[in-house]
């Protein structure tokens, strides 16, 4: 099985991705502290075509070199938006009609594999602080949350694996 | 929703983790240079109960200051073993009958929503260098390539996403 080349893979370029159509979801960064975190966000964005970032609090925006190390240029192709609070970005997507869901282990939340998409709504997905996670007041206002289930002996997941995972698993029930 | 405290998370001790039954996957790493995304390896095989990580080439192991950053302790719940090269690793694992992936983009790949799996047969998942990739003599010597499908600007993952994506992707197929 022989390995394609860079130029063998068929990428879109800046404009193309701009003008194309996106997958419905909106990832909500709730007080990242992590440069490597966010911009492995963004490169994690760019390749399932989400629809923007909403950077939250004290979540640095691009341009940033320690940003840049790690979404190699995907700052340029997906769409961000800055907000002083988590609760503002909410705000904006709920009155969008967004379905807002925090990734968080709580009372009553819904396992991953158990979350299903309705392909005519739009999505919120909201990530926490490395350290905090989502802060309790953003998950009160969330529609729900949905839990990553693991088995180990750790509490949590890193933070760019966590949204890897969440939004692979949602993208491909919303794409196939 | 409350969010739950880390003491009401079911999680398991070293000595609870060590005797549990394992998901009969081990994760390959080829020639990682990043100490973050190796300790990020391990979080994420913790999580999911992953058998044993094989640690190939330049890829550091364990202990390490900078991958226990990003581990947090995970180094101590997962088997780990290290091979002077890939090749050895491979040698090892298709003597015990493994099923071995490369997690590649190359001709007659897998898409990753297309890959099945069958319970009965342990599972060999070879992740590369930030840079080069799944090196393509090992390439050569796997049972199949293994790809996530991307329809951005950017040609790749992170590694340590493409390991949490693929991981998440091939345990609910085992799990559920």
């Amino acid at each position: 099985m022989r390995k394609l080349k860079n130029e063998e893979l068929i990428r879109k370029t800046i404009s193309e991705y701009k003008n194309a159509g996106k997958t419905p979801f909106t990832i909500v960064l709730d007080n990242i502290r992590s440069l490597n975190n966010i911009g492995s966000v963004f490169r994690t964005c760019d390749a399932f075509m989400i629809e923007q970032i909403f950077l939250c609090g004290i979540t640095a925006c691009p341009p940033h070199n320690d940003i840049r190390k790690t979404a190699l240029g995907a700052t340029e192709s997906v769409n961000w938006k800055y907000f002083n609070t988590t609760e503002e970005a909410i705000e904006t997507l709920r009155s969008q009609n967004y379905i807002i869901s925090s990734i968080e282990q709580a009372e009553n939340s819904i396992m991953l594999q158990d979350f299903n998409i309705d392909e005519n709504r739009k999505y919120a997905l909201i990530f926490g602080n490395e350290v905090k996670g989502v802060q309790q007041n953003i998950v009160d206002i969330s529609d729900n949350c949905i839990e990553i289930p693991q088995e180990g002996t750790k509490h949590s997941l890193n933070i760019s694996v966590s949204a890897g995972v969440v939004i692979w698993d949602l993208y491909k029930k919303y794409k196939y």
